[in-house]
């Protein structure tokens, strides 16, 4: 196998550390990290909103904790995601198939709504979400991957003082995040729930066809041979 | 009269300083500077847009070069409100009442875009030039006053590491602005280009109905009796 420009992209593998834990850390985790937490500046005692609760943003809320914000709002259509969350360390937990959820973070916070709104989803009604709950000066942090135009309500937002960021990941923290999780101080593991050999991907790929009723989010495909 | 918060907002008058100088101390300065310089990040070397050569867009004009920009791209319908900037600084003028604004800025930067796009309008058109000609990695600083949503391009921003920042300025860097004024380095006073007895008041405001007609950036009214 030939990795080009492998100095930027390839880290040494630790022996004898969790290897499912490290296959999180090749996308999702920095991902969440770089593109939600980071630029989103999330800081201790912050009231912080997720929209979307499948992997990348769980990988959010479990680098958000990092910097000890006081709360963090987990908004999703699927409560199977939501009580997920709510394990690694949601402190609210707010489905969004009423079309309520931004008037529910409003009322949580009186008024005020959150420091920073982490978009993890990529439709234009999860980033309508972030800017009816962004406070003034608050940040919102795109994560989703958006495939149209979203409406953006300057009428509202030009004197708010806030922040929209767009990032791709380019998995600049690997190694941060590796110390991390050596310390024990980030699990990523746990976002691993299925496992399949190789030999087994389109059975894989069938059950995640159905992520949602499987209560699905990452899958771990080993080669048994190897092992 | 009765000031409230005075502490925060009122500065001690330097005697012997240039009165009008001082007046646009009390908005435009810092709108353009706090709004569209600071939170655009302008850096040295960087290259800049700015959407609008109002008097606002002026005032970033002046302001931005405390940071020495490498150049400074003027974008406006009006070819009179250009001459002025590009005797403010501005490196290149593009007269944006063709419609081909952006792709100007695309030639002129080799395809790159700016580093900086700052709106000076408040308008879903010019606010489409910021989008269309920042940069990956580059930031979008709005200035401008909106009435309406804006379209925003997630679809093509979502993986471009860019930021877009809004603000109501609050004055906080008069201080700051005060001293750059009595150095002699920024000669805000450039922007008076009419100046009425407080009695013609309404002479000034009918002036000023043709602004663009009559070349008019800022206006001076000045009570007589008072001199």
């Amino acid at each position: 196998m030939r990795t080009p420009h492998a100095d930027g992209s390839l880290y040494r593998f630790p022996p004898a550390e969790d290897e499912e834990a490290l296959v999180m850390l090749s996308d999702i985790l920095p991902t969440g990290f770089e593109c939600g937490v980071q630029n989103g500046r999330v800081k201790p005692g912050d009231t912080i909103a997720i929209v979307g609760a499948g992997p990348v943003g769980l990988a959010v809320l479990l680098t958000a904790q990092f910097y000890s914000p006081a709360a963090i709002f987990m908004i999703d259509l699927d409560d199977k995601r939501l009580a997920v969350a709510k394990q690694f360390g949601a402190t609210t937990l707010i489905n969004s198939s009423d079309g309520h959820a931004a008037h529910q973070v409003m009322e949580l916070t009186e008024g005020a709504g959150v420091d920073v709104a982490i978009e993890a989803v990529g439709l234009p009604t999860t980033f309508a979400i972030c800017q009816a709950i962004v406070a003034a000066g608050g940040r919102i942090a795109n994560v989703g991957v958006h495939g149209k135009p979203v409406e953006l309500h300057m009428e509202k937002l030009w004197d708010r003082n806030i922040s929209i960021t767009t990032r791709l990941v380019d998995t600049v923290t690997t190694p941060m995040l590796l110390k991390v999780v050596r310390s024990g101080k980030l699990q990523p593991g746990k976002l691993v729930t299925h496992r399949f050999a190789m030999n087994d991907i389109m059975k894989a790929y069938d059950m995640l066809g159905n992520a949602a009723k499987e209560g699905a989010l990452k899958v771990v495909l080993t080669n048994d041979a190897h092992r």
